[in-house]
């Protein structure tokens, strides 16, 4: 009996906070780096209360203002009971936490918005942790060009073949393409909505999102019912470099929303690359403009992304001599501002590189990961000396 | 009478070291980094002797045992002048001097083809000098693509129409778009050959050259007669690039001559700048592994090639607080390298940037004409104080 209640309560307690998830994504629907905190610092059963009774930080008062009377909560949970779909949130395996490593380094007094999402509402068989393992956001120009259609479904096709989750935003365009191109070799392939997933956006992708679902993963985090609104497209674009090890923009027009896309990889220590094309095509001269400021890398097929977004290699025999020379970009940058022996903090690190220090923060993580680095209350150094 | 045969002496003299010249051409046939170091040394008409009377430092042996006992001088000048062309030596007004400063700094121990030309043999009406003022070399494939034919020609064809003058290689493909586009508009442009002027090099390019020989200029640094051979192209590419303020490569496949030509610009410190095209695209496949591997910079027009080789830009009003902020590349980084106050050597300057020493003697020249380093006795200093 004693057994029976013990399991009893426990499901009461994951009840408790996956409703208190749920009714905090429709409170502030997006991202609140405010909320977030708070969340940090109380727990997510004690910030869903204080937001209920209007006990806040004043930082908190304006985000909720709207919506903080309303729980739907019980309500939204049978909605993606009905539709198929879930709630991901930070209890759950499923949540890529290693993914949210970086946005959550991210300096979210600077830009607000690049808090790490409260839940993620999904459709689809994949795994979120899994399918993000290993996975290549493919973006670019919704009026593409016959060219961009062709050459991101040979990368993407390339690359879901062997394994690469495409990660984008199913939009007209370059999205569709690389999202039809993993679907038609049976590869992974997961699209972020700046709307619920109850809403086909664009309505003629209703079919595509469908296939999605049926065989990958469509996500947002916003809540069933909410619309695609601007400023929400910018919050998607940073979910959808998030979730890659890296941002491909196949194609881009000089005002394309891919270049925002680029930025949030960018900030984000991942590595950003672009497809050249013809010179005279409009659909290509953001990619251009990109590759020519040093914005993104110039590749070319399936093998150059993978060599920019593979996982870091471990060097091994000669190499031993130097195990960061493996590395490229902030990751090498960070590596080389490490001592030989003695610790760093990030602070120092971010001084010593030039770069900056949600920068540093970000790849850190990555580098710990390869077993370059180590980290105790001294800070962050090498784990194995130079020969 | 005395001034009748002064005059007379004064054009002997000439005379001679023009015949001294023309001589050593003949003998070397080529770039002789040795031969260059015993004419700097003696001057040229000791020089001359030495080579006729075999008293020669043991590098010079090798290279002029096989013509050292032909004399042919006389008879090239009247070659030249039959064929409507002439000799430009060092001595010569038309000596582009200026351009060659960037050849004249490079280490010959390690490649003794990096030597100055001794002369160069030209048909045309065009200065040599004037012509290579403001001038870019437009290279690339020989099996161009339609799409680079167009881009190639529509590049030239503003640049010369802006009286950039267009030097390249008269070869098939993008080097022959490129003159063609700048004969077009009426503008100036220079052809640099691996073989003697006298010879259409390639045969079906005779009408092409002849147009060129016509308004233009065709240069090159072998005798009248002599073949293409194929390591005389490598030495031609390092004259194309000595031309010009910058390197354009239009397209080039993985094996191209083009990466050569671009090469020797960045050993001049000069910009090297490549067009891109679709990736599939086997003559755009060499552009992109330059842009990739950051060998050269991606470039989609006219505009964007004026800005990197076109003159530096001297800071004026709020720049006062840097002078240097316009500079790019090498040039930056030389400048960056200099203290605010006190004179460096090329040597430390080069340990300070991390460029070749050769790059940095390459490189000092133009931040002295733009008037921002000066030279004593002490070093090189900049001549202006940041704010």
């Amino acid at each position: 009996m004693t057994g029976a209640r013990a399991v009893g309560t426990v499901d009461l307690d994951v009840d408790e906070r996956r409703l208190a998830w749920v009714y905090l994504s429709r409170v502030v629907q997006g991202p609140c780096a405010p909320l977030s905190a708070l969340i940090a610092s109380v727990g997510v059963c004690e910030a869903a209360r204080a937001v209920r009774e209007h006990e806040l930080p004043a930082a908190l008062r304006g985000p909720t203002a709207a919506r903080r009377d309303i729980d739907s909560a019980a309500r939204d949970l049978e909605t993606m009971r009905r539709i198929g779909g879930r709630v991901i949130t930070p209890d759950d395996d499923e949540w890529p936490q290693w993914r949210m490593l970086g946005l959550d380094q991210l300096d979210t007094d600077r830009d607000r918005e690049a808090a790490v999402p409260l839940v993620l509402w999904a459709r689809g068989p994949l795994s979120l942790r899994s399918a993000s393992e290993r996975a290549v956001a493919v973006v670019g120009s919704r009026c593409s060009s016959g060219y961009g259609m062709q050459v991101a479904g040979d990368i993407a096709c390339e690359l879901a073949g062997r394994g690469w989750t495409i990660v984008s935003g199913a939009a007209f365009g370059i999205d569709a393409a690389a999202h039809r191109a993993a679907l038609a070799v049976g590869g992974p392939t997961v699209a972020v909505l700046a709307c619920g997933v109850d809403r086909p956006y664009p309505a003629q992708h209703d079919r595509l999102l469908g296939a999605i679902a049926d065989s990958g993963l469509v996500v947002s985090e916003y809540p069933p019912g909410v619309a695609a609104q601007k400023h929400q497209f910018l919050a998607r674009n940073r979910l959808i470099a998030t979730l890659g090890d890296g941002v491909l923009v196949v194609e881009a027009g000089l005002r394309s929303g891919a270049r925002n896309t680029v930025k949030w990889a960018r900030r984000l220590g991942r590595p950003a690359m672009a497809v050249p094309g013809p010179v005279g095509s409009a659909s290509s001269a953001g990619c251009h403009r990109m590759i020519r400021e040093g914005e993104a890398l110039l590749v070319t097929r399936a093998e150059d992304v993978i060599e920019e977004a593979g996982p870091l290699r471990l060097p091994v025999g000669d190499d031993a001599a130097d195990p960061g020379h493996h590395l490229r970009g902030a990751e090498a940058e960070v590596y080389a501002a490490l001592p030989a022996i003695g610790s760093r903090q990030p602070r120092e690190l971010a001084q010593q590189s030039g770069l900056e220090l949600a920068t540093v923060r970000a790849v850190l993580p990555s580098l710990e990961l390869a077993d370059l680095v180590g980290c105790d209350s001294d800070g962050w150094f090498r784990t194995r000396r130079s020969g």
